[in-house]
């Protein structure tokens, strides 16, 4: 692994200093630093240096980034968006491989050096998306680093054959079990959970489990998961995605739930959503308890949006928390970066010394200046080495 | 006025065709078009071209744009961010003049050939904002056109001597009648709505009032002033800014209203806020209600954010109402450029033979794509003369 020396970078936007990577950590912080003999120089230029951005919620499976545009006439309900996908991925050219390489560099130009993918399991494509996106894993690890959650995204016990692909996923190396709205979509919440739990116990794998369901239903399948994390004692092993039903206003319901998510140390991943309720992402940093974010799906069957940029999500998590003070901005900023990693138990991340050398270099004048124009990527470094300069990565799409 | 033959452009992404723009006017649309003598021609390369974008609510006399970064450090309630600003202006170096021309500049980049702005009327800046966005629409006509709305932004009634200076600036030349949370700023609402009402009379000028109150006493400023409206004969005259409280979850409160707005051809103007409710786009266009919208202010002392980019708005527009069909997202393109410019009483707007040739060139394979990804502005055209290649202007800014 190639050491580097970064001159003339700005941790945070703070005092311009030098940077010594070495063995794909920060071996050293300061002025003036002089490079070891064959380690390359590179000139910062006075720009801020940041984390590595982390995308810790996507799906990497199931993007079309880079064919013709899908001209998106879907129902309005989930089940309109769940069933058109998986009918129609196969004509419509989704190759889970392909697509999740080409995301994943897209992602590393942007300046991400952590990726969490949901990847779905069904009983129409089986381990398909699981052995595409394992792939891109493996070919890709250079520039970023992928985590897998198998993820029942049509139900998991009202399409038999379903939890047993689940289990298949595991063994063939999914990192972290997924699960999908307990009641709203498998309308058994206690069957769901326990499937769920089960197959983390039986893998000794966290969980991260889409919670879309709102209010009072949403608590209540919130409230099952706090209760078998508990039981189980899975504390720090849990995510629960979305959460809109944290974004009710009714203190007398959300107040219990993030006592135990705190308590629990359950982890919440919210993209600052502008149409749905939101968790209110200071309450729950103040509550001790690790926020984590992501793109959510990028331009595919259930939406055009998207371009897998971690600052502006930042950005959305601020405008979605009307986070106006340059210290609120910088709360969305870390969202999606060391909680992140913190989420992904990426053990020694930030901009310290022995941490890892994960790192992304933008110009601007203040961290929330970066934020809010979405400051140009001008170099991302994965584990010392620079993957990405001015929108060019060292790698190529398929 | 020069003449100019676009070949190859793209209609709403449709098929390529021709465009001759004579006069300031779109004269000919169609394929294999030739130019008259000495007209010059432009290459479109089958770009998309829309109408130009239509920035319908913004401060230009606020905004920080080109001045070092301001630290948000203000306090949490409305009045902290109103008392901050106006005791602060001027330390700031925020001049109306110069500010109101960069961002103006930086609009018309971004493809926006109209902008209605608020501008600051208090007895502590007296006419200075309003001379200066006023020398701003004059110097920078050749760009966009700039409608002033006169704003009291530090309440009417309650600071002594706000009227009088609203007066002022009607007779000096703004050409719109603001007003500003009638129950919660001034405390007052009759008091406050008697008044502007009274000054769009005496002017023959139209309102465009901001109103962020929610909910239910947001809903009786609303039905005052859907009675003012009726009363004075002022239908197609009235624009209700923000308006959260159509965003309330109750169809028995807002329904009503709703049909106020339209049989008075009251608009409504939303940013798509992803904080605060809003009012719903597809429910109030299907009404038959003139909605448009704007960014608001732009990186000044209320919050960070902002780039002038009306593409982007629209997308914001979608992500707030939760369009995702492609047929939604042309909505919210419409919000931000023909519904803009009937709000702002600009006729014979949009792409069509005899309408003002006020244009945008952007590439893509579709409308929907170019809004999701903010497609780069390759040319701008206001009456019919390319003012901005590039994202270079033909102006500079002070």
């Amino acid at each position: 692994m190639a050491d580097l020396l970064l001159r003339n970078i700005r941790p945070y936007a703070g005092a311009p200093t030098d940077m010594l990577l070495q063995a794909g950590r920060i071996a050293r912080i300061g002025k003036g630093l002089t490079a070891p003999e064959g380690v390359a120089v590179e000139d910062g230029r006075g720009d801020i240096v940041l984390p590595g951005l982390v995308e810790a919620h996507t799906h990497l499976d199931k993007s079309l980034w880079g064919l013709p545009w899908y001209v998106n006439e879907v129902g309005p309900k989930l089940l309109d968006k769940i069933d058109n996908e998986r009918m129609n991925k196969r004509a419509l050219g989704i190759d889970p491989y392909r697509q999740s390489a080409r995301q994943s560099i897209q992602s590393s130009l942007m300046g991400s050096t952590h990726i969490r993918s949901h990847v779905d399991v069904d009983t129409e494509h089986g381990m398909w998306g699981i052995e595409g996106v394992m792939r891109t894993r493996d070919e890709y690890r250079d520039i970023v680093d992928i985590e897998i959650v198998a993820f029942p995204q049509s139900g998991l016990l009202r399409r038999p054959g379903t939890l047993e692909l689940m289990d298949e996923a595991m063994k063939l190396g999914a990192e972290v079990v997924g699960g999908l709205d307990p009641c709203t979509i498998d309308r058994d919440p206690k069957g769901h959970l326990d499937a769920v739990f089960a197959l983390c116990q039986r893998y000794g794998k966290p969980l991260d489990i889409h919670l879309h369901e709102p209010g009072e239903v949403g608590a209540f399948s919130m409230d099952m998961i706090i209760e078998r994390t508990r039981a189980l004692g899975m504390q720090g092993k849990v995510t629960i995605s979305h959460a809109f039903c944290l974004g009710t206003p009714d203190p007398a319901l959300i107040d219990p739930l993030i006592a135990g998510l705190a308590e629990l140390d359950i982890a919440i991943m919210t993209t600052g959503p502008a149409s749905r309720p939101a968790p209110p992402v200071k309450k729950l940093l103040e509550a001790g308890i690790r926020v984590c974010s992501g793109s959510d799906g990028i331009r595919d069957t259930w939406g055009p949006y998207g371009n897998a940029d971690m600052l502006e999500r930042a950005m959305f998590i601020g405008l979605r928390n009307n986070f106006r003070r340059d210290d609120e901005l910088r709360l969305g900023l870390d969202v999606c970066t060391c909680q992140g990693a913190r989420v992904m138990e990426v053990a020694g991340y930030g901009i310290d010394e022995g941490f890892i050398a994960d790192l992304v270099l933008v110009p601007g004048e203040t961290v929330a200046e970066a934020i809010v124009t979405r400051s140009p990527r001008r170099r991302v470094i994965k584990r010392g080495k620079i993957v990405a300069r001015d929108g060019v990565s060292i790698r190529t799409a398929p």
